[in-house]
């Protein structure tokens, strides 16, 4: 896929910034906010500053994804620049932008975003581009942790990037689960928090020219396309996740293989020709749009 | 626990209804009413009529709990019979009120509430009465089944019962869990259908004097107290639920067995003298409460 990030080098990053609750009902992240807030000395590296950010309060406060559109859908350049834009969540863009990326001064350098999901996504990174430092970062945590997966859903340009990331080239969103909209629950917590440490303890060492040496192969999860529940006339779904394809987010789907269950007891199978790779199985922020899951490519790279 | 329903006695239910969707983001009733809307011949029986009936729709068409108010806390018959309460919940309230319990040709003898949480409930029956018709029919379906627990909330007396099940001393609210708001998942959407078909055989049984026969004894887990998240001096939870209790409803809590984690890595204990069975743990609903769980006291009782 073609990508805009195609490697601007860098040679030092000055200012990390982790935001969380940019879905008001994703707790993991919001409370790992506050708590570094508390704790500052958790988060912070010598070669450079790191800031929190609690992205969406209005909808955290509420608990719910957000008040009034998804703010993770609102870093289109070109809707940040329309001043007719002025829902709630289009306000909190601007400004989220207006601190993290309009002055050079202030500008971070890298963005970690933190997301959960209902699916089985175990420590997901989420790559918008393919700049080799964001893909060297991801091939090690892969390589240190066999939660991590590393899925990639790029970009033609950094212009269609509606995400809290397209505001810098460096980072990504860390999407863990499976856990519920709205709650905490603390083996998750914890292991989000040792994730973001290793990040942080590996942009210090890219900073000192050190960086920890690893395997330079990396499997991605290249996304391909985005799968609908069955509905009927009406409108409405008739099905649901199978029994068998519930959780098995990151496993090969084969043609012929149980997709989904309709409500009449009958098996919905996979009807594609070739072997995908199912994630975001079951997330119950994309029943409104009517998504069951997306289907993605596995492949090994060299970087 | 003193009791209204102290067991009028019941030769013949004429009339049953299975209400879904109280909470609209509670998906596996509020989907199943639609399947049964669809498929009535599932939940027909020969002996009586069956009615099912989607309790929330605008909260489940936007997938929130609720719209304004919870609809599970407005069945008080004080607010019942107040004219000046009209959120939308309250009055939907008065409009299931005067659907299954305002006519006597029309009423309802028995109501069964979809529930589910994000707690590992199993599937829990909750009473909020002692009727022994209730009773037997939970220590049936508790034998029959190993996921079945039976929980009892008993009010002083049913004015003071704000539940959908208040408007009929017959029934119980199902609670099926774990699962997270606003999705499916086809296992326990499964087990969950298998269960209220079990009641309503049970029910036809009962009609034609033929109730099955199982131990005299249930295992009843009797609500004891409410219990907070650990709470700083700026209202802020500071803890969450410690891993080693994480899903383990209905398991025996000891006193000095860790109870919550706090964000500062210290566990806290359960400071108790004797022995409870949390359930509800981690249920995200209640957080907006600052509710972690409900202690509950185990006893075997002879019915």
């Amino acid at each position: 896929m073609a990508n805009s990030g195609v490697g601007v080098i860098v040679n030092q990053i000055n200012r990390v910034a982790i935001v969380g609750g940019t879905h008001g009902n994703e707790f993991t992240g919001a409370y790992l906010i506050q708590k570094f807030a508390q704790f500052p000395d958790l988060v912070a590296r010598p070669s450079f500053e790191t800031i929190t950010l609690l992205a969406n309060p209005n909808a955290f406060a509420v608990g719910r994804r957000y008040v009034e559109k998804d703010l993770n859908r609102c870093f289109l350049k070109q809707d940040l620049q329309d001043p007719t834009l002025s829902s709630y969540e289009e306000l909190q863009a601007k400004s989220i932008q207006d601190t993290l990326a309009s002055n050079r001064d202030k500008q971070a350098d890298f963005i970690l975003d933190l997301h959960s999901s209902t699916a089985n996504m175990g420590l997901t990174i989420i790559l918008v581009n393919s700049h080799p430092l964001n893909l060297k970062l991801a091939a090690y945590l892969s390589q240190i942790n066999p939660l991590v997966r590393v899925y990639r859903c790029s970009f033609k340009s950094i212009e269609e990037n509606p995400f809290v990331n397209s505001l810098c080239e460096l980072g990504f969103a860390i999407e863990v689960g499976p856990i519920a909209q709205g709650l905490l629950k603390a083996e998750l917590f914890q292991k989000t928090e040792e994730l973001i440490s290793t990040v942080l303890d590996y942009i210090e060492g890219f900073n000192q020219g050190k960086i920890p040496s690893f395997k330079e192969t990396l499997i991605l999860y290249d996304h391909l396309s985005v799968v609908g529940y069955p509905k009927g006339q009406n409108g409405k779904i008739f099905g649901m996740i199978h029994p068998e394809l519930q959780d098995k987010d990151y496993q090969a789907l084969n043609p012929g293989d149980p997709i989904f269950l309709a409500f009449d007891g009958k098996t919905i199978i996979y009807e594609g020709t070739s072997t995908v790779w199912p994630i975001f199985i079951n997330e119950a922020a994309y029943y409104e749009k009517g998504i069951a899951m997306c289907f993605t490519q596995r492949q090994q790279i060299n970087i």
